[in-house]
């Protein structure tokens, strides 16, 4: 594929995109240079460019817009739903979003203007406003003559909401119920009244997870008088779960997310997105120079004990890391609550006695090999309780952030690694000072 | 809640499970004792008992299941649906599963069986096989009938296969399209004939990621001669991708993956998925010990360059871990192909150049207000060399692991860290004794 766009084969390319999908030929757009990803878009006819364009990234999306021709523009800009739309433009340049804006219908344009007015990672963000509603008073056939006149527009005609005559939310009824029962059975009989709802200003990744746990195919979304907005279709929610997913993996690993392609995003803003954190990391490293400096008599007298420096901080580390790491997924998806902190912590305290004791023996057995028993003695003492502190601060530290407000999933694997580093070496030369008598 | 359940407090029990939807009745369930649990169950009447009983976790639905008696165990596991019932039966003891396929219909006996046939992890296990079909010769209003009257026992009627005459797999007709086409239109003027198919030994996890990309409710599941054997359906699939993601970030922190709710899995099993890994890597530490032994004459000359061990190794540690969460991700969602892995080095190279040099700054700055110019240099241009190197190492290694067949997280940050650490050691003495001249 990639050698036929450098040979600019255009018979080979038009057979290519005849035979693949329009997701594989979007990963391919992603991934090519801008000029190259606009070729491939100019050699699709145009439902199924629109289709690969909507697959794309919102800043892969903006890159290609900017290269094309007025009239071309204005085709995908129109075609989009109004949902993937208000996204591209939430993360464009003024300039940008104006030149998308000037060239919609008016409808089009009225539609995305509502939905840039929630804010960002707000459930109006992601409502598909174009959405068939279903008057509670109805019959079953009723309904199924309101979807077949009005559903070819609606993103989805599985999830109707139903409505009081203000709109009002009274609960959804599937299409799949319309269809099975008799056509004169009142839609009243069939209303799902405990039916879930998102307010347009809640969390996205809130909402989504919900429809995961819930099982839906979508979720009705209100405002503030309760009336029908739209719906949040489930893959956009799992669009939002993977994109919540990929940030906190990031952040996990000290990184601040950033959206769009993996192959496609600059040198440069991939530096930017780890810098911030490196740097403030280093300079909370400096606690170590600090401490090391506080013991540096007992360093000069047994050299020794510099030897098992990196080991003992790195196996601390690693088990701050993994329950950090637990903590924080716990959290993302539920199962663990601020509330729980006490339990939680209790718990892994206690996984970090019995992982401790573990590791004692192996840094034993090395310390005692490779230098002398004493000293080996206060290595595996101190693994202990660095494993036991460790695991206590990474486990803490999520459930705390969350109470802040702070997304927990900045308790990252560096960070506790580098808290635990300084704390540990504390722990290990106080050791050394009683059992080495220094 | 916690409270109710601990006075023992049935009607207030009663009144909190009526006003609660399952799915949130299902997260008080897996975090209550089991007595409690059991309790919660009996009261719910058994509709609702069901479907908050199949939001469960199959560990939890097991310990559930095991203390009722054979009415309600009956009722519970003849109700679930068959891929459900599979994945509990899959991790399930043999004399567990042996009461449960006895306490079953022969018909949901079979079903469950023939999907308990296909591997853990394969898109067979997830499987709907309740699904309807519908021929290629049919009209649209034909096509419709079917639905009512086989769509009741059906997992989904909003995806339909379209099969010939031996049952062969020709595309997919959705619900929708029925609904809205006139009822004499042939089905096979809607059929979407290049609908992708998944086959019952593909990955379940590579399946479920297809579906995401192609926005997908339910993807076709067919046997070796192309029959149709069921439906994968979006809310399995969803479950699919975050189980996975769940298992990445556990490997990525260098802990084994387990299924279950965080707060009902037992300490020692916590503490067991964590061992394995601690293990091998404070055996992989010992080189840092051989390393600095090996440098133990520069130590004892030049004390002050211990004092930058951990800040060093630290910061190598963690671009490194940063480079390799970025690519293991980019894996995941399939960004990244091992065919990239010169691209993605030298991208990954330059990222870690800018950042070396910037933390170089801030590292000579630390060294020579602390200690002295000369130690400052050997730490600043060592931070450069390792921050390359780390990430080097760091992309360039789940490329490697996914080339071998290897799950490409298990490349975590501690293993990064580790393996850096070692390494980094060796350039920041090889420095020193440059620079100063040892």
């Amino acid at each position: 594929m990639a050698d036929l766009l450098d040979d600019n084969d255009v018979a080979g390319l038009q057979q290519w995109l005849a035979t693949h999908p329009p997701y594989e030929i979007a990963d391919e757009m992603a991934r090519a240079e801008p000029v190259h990803a606009a070729l491939l878009l100019r050699l699709l006819d145009k439902d199924r460019a629109l289709v690969a364009f909507e697959e794309l990234d919102p800043p892969t999306q903006q890159k290609l817009l900017s290269g094309l021709r007025d009239q071309a523009f204005r085709d995908l800009v129109e075609g989009m739903d109004p949902d993937d739309r208000a996204r591209l433009l939430g993360e464009a340049p003024a300039k940008f979003a104006h030149r998308v804006l000037a060239g919609l219908s008016p409808y089009e344009r009225a539609m995305t203007a509502e939905l840039l007015g929630y804010p960002e990672g707000s459930v109006g963000r992601y409502t598909s406003p174009e959405t068939v509603t279903v008057r509670r008073h109805l019959t079953a056939g009723q309904a199924l003559e309101v979807v077949r006149a009005r559903g070819a527009a609606a993103e989805t005609v599985y999830t109707l909401p139903v409505v009081d005559d203000e709109r009002r939310f009274l609960g959804t009824v599937s299409l799949r119920d319309l269809v099975l029962s008799r056509p004169d059975r009142p839609v009243a009989e069939l209303v799902v009244d405990d039916a879930p709802r998102a307010h347009t200003m809640d969390d996205a990744e809130r909402a989504a997870r919900l429809m995961q746990e819930a099982n839906l195919l979508a979720l009705t979304v209100v405002d503030n008088e309760d009336r029908v907005v739209g719906l949040l279709t489930i893959d956009d929610a799992v669009e939002v779960i993977e994109a919540a997913d990929t940030e906190d993996i990031a952040r996990q690993s000290a990184a601040q997310p950033w959206s769009g392609h993996y192959m496609s995003v600059g040198v440069t803003q991939l530096a930017r997105s780890r810098a911030t954190w490196l740097l403030l990391l280093i300079v909370a490293a400096t606690l170590t120079v600090n401490v090391l400096q506080y013991f540096e008599a007992e360093l000069a007298e047994v050299t020794a004990l510099a030897l098992f420096i990196p080991l003992l901080v790195g196996t601390g580390g690693n088990a701050g890391a993994q329950a950090a790491t637990s903590v924080v997924r716990a959290l993302a998806v539920g199962e663990v609550r601020t509330g729980d902190v006490l339990r939680v912590a209790w718990r892994e305290c206690r996984v970090g006695l019995l992982l401790g004791v573990m590791l004692a023996v192996v840094g034993f057995v090395i310390g005692a090999v490779l230098v002398t028993v004493p000293v080996a003695v206060t290595v595996s003492l101190a693994i202990v309780l660095v494993c036991c502190w460790a695991a206590i601060i990474g486990s803490v530290m999520p459930l705390l952030a969350k109470r802040l407000h702070i997304d927990p999933a900045v308790i990252s694997a560096p960070l506790v690694t580098t808290l635990v580093d300084a704390t540990g070496l504390i722990i290990y030369f106080g050791l050394a000072r009683l059992v080495l008598g220094l």
